[in-house]
């Protein structure tokens, strides 16, 4: 069975939405996208304001209600049964968001076990067939093959094969 | 740089040893160690107290504060001068202990960063040069080069090389 790694934040989840929508109602401005760059995203946010997104960021419940990503839910438990799957969250960065990360895909996707989730620091030391991710940063360390999930901060990158939503992703892994 | 993913509980931490102070001072009744086997460190409790210990184990804060193994934080402080050192723990069964072992570590191994720290279901997806464990269950789909941690719980295991005490890992990693 091959083995799928598959990012959160971005991919399944969707944080920057709940950014946006949490910024605009309640500093009643708009999020600048064209600012939002690889690696940059806080750029979308006037200056001011950026102490206020860390702040929501790292606040213990905000990785706790996010949307979910469209389809995810049900391409997802397809995959699941073909394919080795682990969720795999670059979150140790924010100690608040873990066990809402873990209760959070425990509910939305009841048929992951706890078993499936990893929550690290760095991803080099994950191995699998195919890694699904927004960020080149993980992506650039994987040994097999590389699918880059489409977000807003990754428009400009090239050379990679894209998944713009996960009807694309059960194009791939569901033919 | 050659990478060692290093285990937490009953290998830089002590849960068993925080486990049988709480329940020998809170019950006034001694662990049995014989009953103490690989899968079945429960054993060394009374039947009728397993659900005790179990509540214990999945409470907030008992990982927070457990004791550090003797020699792991001068040990570890010049073998991560040298090695990628990554500590690794199956900590996503106690969704309640996650950020209790992030502030633990980082509390009492100081010089280790969030970016070293993975918590993990399962360990087979983990891939690096060395693993130092004292579970089977994550030793055997280790591809790289295998240390067993001795633990009461492992101690009637055959075919691995051991590390005892941090002095051993020492001699072994800092020769």
């Amino acid at each position: 069975m091959e083995r799928i790694i598959i990012d959160m934040d971005e991919v399944i989840a969707d944080p920057m939405g709940a950014m946006i929508t949490w910024y605009e109602k309640e500093y009643h401005s708009k999020v600048n996208y064209d600012n939002i760059k690889e690696g940059s995203w806080l750029k979308g946010f006037p200056d001011e304001h950026h102490q206020l997104v860390l702040e929501k960021l790292y606040s213990p419940g905000f990785f706790r209600d996010l949307p979910v990503m469209d389809d995810a839910v049900d391409v997802l438990k397809e995959m699941n049964q073909r394919y080795e799957i682990f969720i795999v969250s670059a979150a140790v960065e924010f100690p608040n968001s873990l066990k809402d990360k873990h209760d959070w895909l425990l509910e939305y996707f009841p048929y992951f076990t706890w078993r499936q989730l990893v929550l690290c620091g760095d991803k080099r030391m994950i191995v699998g067939d195919h890694m699904i991710d927004d960020h080149l940063k993980n992506l650039v360390h994987f040994k097999g093959n590389k699918l880059l999930y489409s977000a807003l901060h990754n428009r400009e990158v090239q050379g990679y094969q894209r998944i713009n939503n996960w009807k694309e992703a059960a194009a791939i892994f569901l033919k």
